[in-house]
């Protein structure tokens, strides 16, 4: 198709390199696809903008190796503290939760940290993957084919872009037209992918005003490095602590502050991050909180809650992102939502463009992620509503206890689909068909070691299936002939997959016995079921007893003495489980969505 | 002093870039102190030679900040398991052991990972310091002033190096003379700064020989990423896994394997790398071992017991590392001995040289690490003999036992002298003083974060005064006046230290309540025990309960309600304890060896 030095062809285009932009085209990288990005802005930002990275995020960091730097550099919320007017004027402290009680959380916290400097931590992963970011670049045409075979083969390009470079040079061609496979709008709350869509979004503005500010000041407020969630007679305002000694204030403004009464909008000259910070000194009385030398990053915004009404068009133009949804910021919700976003999205199109999965894989990103910004669009009228009323401190902290488990990130489920199975929830009745797995801790047989089963179940596009044994200790009923049968059905099961090679670029295999690892070698189990020595796990107490939960994923995870298969999709979420009997199932499941091979499968399955 | 551009001077000059000279000029770098590396070696070694890291040197790496890296590529090593001749022929699994079995440990093992990717975490921490190491360089001629009052200024510069470039061009003059006002001798066990010393190695030789071998293979020892300790009727042995799926063999050896009988010499045309796996596969018979595809790095060796008789001469030019000490390397001790001993020199080196300590402050690097080298070679002895012999498991097993404490670095104790006074160890008794301070979690009273005190306890140069203040809350006896007074007295102590500007440079300040956390914030402790919100901490468990120890600090430590003052120096070894009616002698203490101010003083201490 490319007929000039100005045409050109790629597999993924994405447009934004924000949060969402980047997590996909770090993750694409990742899993060595041919992937470009480009970006209006001319540098990565500096300062300010989101700031807050849930547990499930963090999770998600970690899957793709990059947690131990976004810890390293990013401050820990660890406590809510919720002020309330005080009887004797100004506001008193009434309450302190944890940030995240989820005991099932790898994270018992969430991290705060200003956008540039995560966004860094992603260009700086995927630079040492040779991908580097096309800035000062926007499309500014975008035409898809409307040829049905070509939308439905992914390996055509149906969809042609032109780009242009806000930097050319006079003697410089400025314009490019790029044809991609696909193309992901990963370009904000004003989306130019989603206007060239014509998608539009539905939901609607609210009447809650409010500032935000971000500083380092002197403050007597005790618990300024927590974050503080204060109703006060002269409204709302949030402390929320960032890396270093620097705070973000969330202050609630009234239509005197912001708005010009002429023209019914917010008046951009009327109030900047000066009469903000004196709203909220106000509000923190009889706390003192001293003006700073210099403000950071501030901003006056009306909150709105709108979700885009479609996510893609033909599955071959996606959003992702604020593109997506639009919610008020106080509760961290959006860069998490944003980045989760893509990585849900980011494995299922590796898949295809690998040509192991079927197109169709690519529709559950909508029915996926659209569901669960309804949700958080849900979540948010309430939260917004509380956090800009005057509300009892029994009413506010009743509907606080509710959506602290929400905003953890860590209970969001995926509902049935074609990747999502739960006929036979039953057979591991913890382990929550949809959800993301629990973190667990098991011992790798062969060296001891402890391993965080999250830390087996990284992003690398590939399905994981944890075989759970149960007890195949010689003498121990027929559990080994069980195993030994398992292994061999569940090879046929995978062997239908890898049109384009083996199965073990598609899926990873991992092996979990509840025998004793004293009385274990990892020799032990059936060679079909450990392609390595380092596949072999126990469910048994780590030696030195450092390690919480230990030798109890079988009853953490509910799981019977006879065994089961569970599959965790490539995002960490449980796509299915299997008994041993259920290998027919098995193979259906993988053949809803995968690409398959006819292969021959001997006496078949399902006669145990 | 220079004269010619082939002169110069640098405050510090270190002679060898293997693990103890990186892990000293690391440490000088870190302390923005002027410092070269020079080494003979053109490249960085890629393969072999030292590679066992104890649980020590982890913890010492992670004061650094260098531990991160070293986990992340490092092989962990949980277990070790005996084998011992069975009776049916071949041999036999009698027993397995934890790597490390000390509940006090941070890291409850071992790693193994080749000294080359070791060195490199030094190299590119360095480079980001702006050191690097000049290669193909080496020292020709030392000269050592014999004027005393040159040799006591720690501003002068009485030794005199003459350095000759290898690699140097045909029109480059190949040598300069550079004049330090220290030498660090870290070039090896034949090393060159020794021998112009003259100092002597005192000790032995032994009549074992061994050979080692690197390699990837495959082996149905099921343990084989366990260490395996075996007897065998053919002679000892030793797997050890490293990283990936590589292994080293130890392999006992016959005279006649090694020995040429007419020299009486090893000769090295006898045995090599296919020789010394031979002997292993028969002495792991009937375990099976393939012969891989091409051998590692390999050599042979007699294990000789030795010790330098000094350390240093005239406290200007000190030898570290295996210039001072050789031994067996089954026992993985001596890379660990090495660093260690440049980390308890290089605090000492940086106080100094900024005019913060006595010149004589240098004198314990010597009594310190050669009666820990003394006590290394005492071990090895034993360790040696027992691993070359045939003795009884039971006989091993015993002597192992009381070993593995020793080998995994942690009992470590530096006895009574200028910088180690254990007057009141009864005050807080679990707290050894001379030995590094136990990991203990820790919470932040400000926002509720987890802290490893090691994580406080960076080796930053700084002594840490921990201050356990006991219980203050209102009501609860004179606790908190008395808290009150000790805070004025300890800045008392603190106001002599630091000629050349405030004591912060040299003390970090760290205090530590028996408060609940719910029930205090940081601001109840007195303004002079809180430089900033971050130095506050209380003894509770961990909100989340996801912190092993977390709120038995006084419990762990000993620490009674009266509460004491902890003084860890800058390497994380416990210097003094003194109880709060004791600050007298906490003056006494640091005028022992830090340069000091007349500080008047009001009404002096001991008044409780």
């Amino acid at each position: 198709m490319p007929t000039s030095p100005n045409e050109s062809n790629v597999d993924v285009l994405v447009v934004g390199a924000g949060p969402a932009g980047l997590m996909f085209s770090h993750a694409l990288a990742k899993a060595g696809i041919n992937v470009r990005v480009v970006e209006k802005r001319a540098e990565q930002i500096a300062a300010g903008q989101a700031d807050g990275v849930n547990a499930r995020s963090m999770e998600i960091l970690q899957s793709y190796g990059l947690a131990e730097r976004l810890l390293r550099e990013a401050n820990q919320i660890h406590q809510i503290v919720f002020y309330n007017p005080s009887a004797r004027g100004g506001i008193e402290r009434v309450a302190t939760v944890p940030q995240n009680a989820m005991t099932t959380s790898r994270y018992s916290f969430g991290v705060t940290l200003h956008q540039g400097a995560i966004e860094a931590i992603f260009l700086d992963a995927m630079k040492d993957l040779g991908l580097t970011v096309e800035r000062q670049t926007v499309p500014v045409s975008m035409h898809m084919s409307k040829d049905e075979a070509e939308l439905n083969d992914p390996s055509a390009y149906p969809v042609k872009v032109v780009l242009q470079k806000l930097n050319a040079l006079p003697n410089e061609v400025a314009t490019e037209t790029v044809h991609a496979k696909f193309v992901i709008g990963a370009d904000g709350a004003h989306s130019w992918v989603r206007k060239s869509l014509e998608i539009e979004m539905e939901g609607s503005q609210t009447e809650y005003k409010w500032g935000v500010v971000d500083m380092v000041s002197d403050t007597d407020i005790p618990d300024m490095r927590s974050v503080c969630i204060i109703h006060s007679d002269n409204g709302s305002c949030f402390i929320i602590p960032r890396e270093g000694d620097a705070l973000r204030l969330y202050v609630q403004l009234s239509d005197a502050d912001v708005m010009d009464p002429s023209t019914g909008r917010v008046d951009p000259t009327k109030i900047g991050p000066t009469e903000i910070f004196e709203v909220a000194r106000k509000s923190l009385h009889p706390y003192k909180i001293a003006t700073p030398k210099e403000f950071g990053w501030s901003t006056v915004y009306i909150i709105g809650q709108r979700v885009a009404a479609q996510y893609s068009t033909n599955n071959r133009v996606f959003i992702v992102g604020d593109a997506c949804h639009t919610h008020s910021p106080q509760a961290g919700q959006g860069m998490n939502a944003s980045m989760a976003d893509s990585h849900n999205l980011a494995w299922k199109l590796a898949q295809v463009l690998r040509g192991s999965a079927d197109i169709s894989l690519l529709k559950t990103y909508e029915i996926e992620r659209r569901k669960f910004a309804l949700d958080l669009i849900s979540f948010d009228r309430e939260y917004a509503a509380l956090a800009s009323s005057k509300v009892s401190h029994e009413e506010f902290f009743q509907a606080f206890e509710k959506h602290v488990t929400f905003t953890s990130g860590l209970t969001i489920q995926y509902a049935d689909s074609a990747i999502v199975n739960s006929t036979h929830q039953s057979a591991a009745k913890h382990i929550i068909i949809g959800q993301r797995i629990s973190p667990q801790v098991l011992l790798r047989v062969a060296d001891a070691r402890p391993y965080e089963l999250h830390d087996l179940i990284i992003a690398d596009t590939r399905f994981k299936l944890l075989v759970f044994t149960g007890d195949t200790s010689p003498g121990q009923s027929s559990q080994g002939a069980r195993v030994e049968r398992l292994a061999e059905e569940l090879h046929g099961v995978l062997a239908q997959l890898g049109t384009d090679g083996g199965w073990e670029r598609i899926v990873d295999d991992i092996t979990i016995s509840s025998r004793r690892l004293a009385n274990m070698d990892y020799t032990d189990v059936p060679e079909l079921l450990r392609s390595h020595w380092s596949k072999v796990f126990v469910d048994d107490v780590d030696l030195a007893g450092q390690h919480r939960g230990s030798g109890k994923a079988y009853e953490n995870f509910g799981i019977q003495a006879e065994g089961v298969v569970v599959v965790v999709r490539p995002d960490g979420h449980v796509g299915a489980i299997f008994p041993f009997d259920a290998m027919q199932d098995a193979r259906v499941y993988f053949a809803g969505f995968m690409r398959t091979k006819n292969v021959q499968l001997g006496d078949g399955c399902s006669k145990y």
